[in-house]
């Protein structure tokens, strides 16, 4: 393998699988996100589930099997929609507040994949049929109820993204952020000097580098003892 | 107070500070939340922050005090945004990955309330002061981190959205959900009744509503035991 080869970056892939193709790329097409995908860092592909219904009315959804309130996702028609991307070794992740919830960690898993296929869902659910028979891996991006799977979708590609290799302009600045190391982080202060009578601690203009630093884990320590106690005893975890 | 007066609907009313307007409404243009914005039901405004700065190169961020990688959102220019808002008792909240994680519970309350104020902060932080100064409520959608508060916004409003009065066509499917009673939601089924050879669980064809309900809330208990202990230890905390 010539060294050209061996460092050539294939663009990450993503593909919905939606109800809605017109919600993508959304808040994605704008900033660092939008730029990344015009510079061909990565691309977005939309797919239309309806397309993969067979009857005239298109129909995508059925009652729940025991009665009930909402539709259920019919597993025959989004297990088509699922197998006309062919071959594909890219993980396939259901966006569903019943799964594993997201980390920093399985973003930067993800990150270093080659994509991700991505079913939105809507209605009441999907049919857990064809959940287990094509191995979806259900993701929660948190413990609230969204419309459907598209918002939490366009969250998990915004934090994907933007640790692509290459998307943000200063690489440092993704290092040292919440959870990046398992605490919150540390408070920021920039100029001016005095604002509303109220100054910046005087440790960080104090030129002492090494009690800035000092300064700032004690902050983060101190936030997330405050805050997020469950995150330190997760410590290790990640 | 006449009986139109005390049961006119004001509708809920957000506003968004950003640097990056044109991400709204984004998905919420779309779907339930775009028809219901359609119909007077809620309202967007995104305030360009940018607009607030008095220098003529329009500054907004500046170096972090005490050094290290990214930029800051100044104190004064983010003041201004939030102060041209004027009496305004709507909760300030600022999308952040170190604020409180969001529940259901707080996404009922907002719903509740007259609407909502957001910053999204960018760069790598907001200014200490001005979240003190203002009173602002750091708000987590997640344990990981995005591009910006713009995603984090959208998400919320996805979810406060999707529950105020007269959205949802069908109000009974907002009931029985993973979250609304501590535990996640039991799978689903739909027709046909034999998928790829898998069928739909005979007790959910079997027309007994007393074993339906049973066996739905043992799988509802199982899946959350299995995936998310942490929700049965918070039991009572919702």
């Amino acid at each position: 393998m010539t060294a050209a080869m061996s460092s050539s970056i294939i663009p990450f892939r993503a593909t919905l699988l939606t109800l809605y193709p017109e919600m993508f790329p959304g808040h994605l097409g704008f900033s660092l996100a939008g730029k990344a995908m015009e510079q061909g860092k990565w691309s977005l592909e939309a797919v239309q589930i309806r397309d993969f219904a067979e009857d005239r009315h298109r129909t995508v959804d059925d009652t729940p099997a025991g009665g009930g309130a909402g539709m259920v996702l019919k597993p025959d028609v989004l297990a088509k929609a699922i197998d006309s991307l062919g071959e594909d070794k890219r993980p396939r992740l259901l966006m569903s507040p019943r799964g594993k919830p997201l980390t920093q960690k399985r973003v930067r898993e993800l990150a270093e994949g080659e994509g991700v296929v991505i079913v939105c869902g809507r209605f009441e659910g999907v049919d857990q049929r064809v959940i287990d028979a094509r191995g979806l891996e259900e993701v929660s991006i948190g413990d609230y109820i969204l419309s459907g799977g598209e918002p939490a979708a366009l969250t998990l590609l915004d934090s994907v993204v933007r640790i692509l290799p290459g998307v943000m302009g200063n690489a440092v600045s993704g290092i040292n952020e919440s959870f990046e190391h398992g605490l919150l982080e540390h408070p920021h202060y920039t100029r001016p000097q005095v604002f509303e009578g109220r100054e910046i601690p005087a440790v960080l203009t104090s030129g002492n580098h090494g009690a800035i630093e000092k300064w700032r884990l004690e902050q983060a320590v101190r936030l997330t003892q405050e805050r997020r106690p469950d995150l330190l005893d997760n410590a290790g975890d990640e």
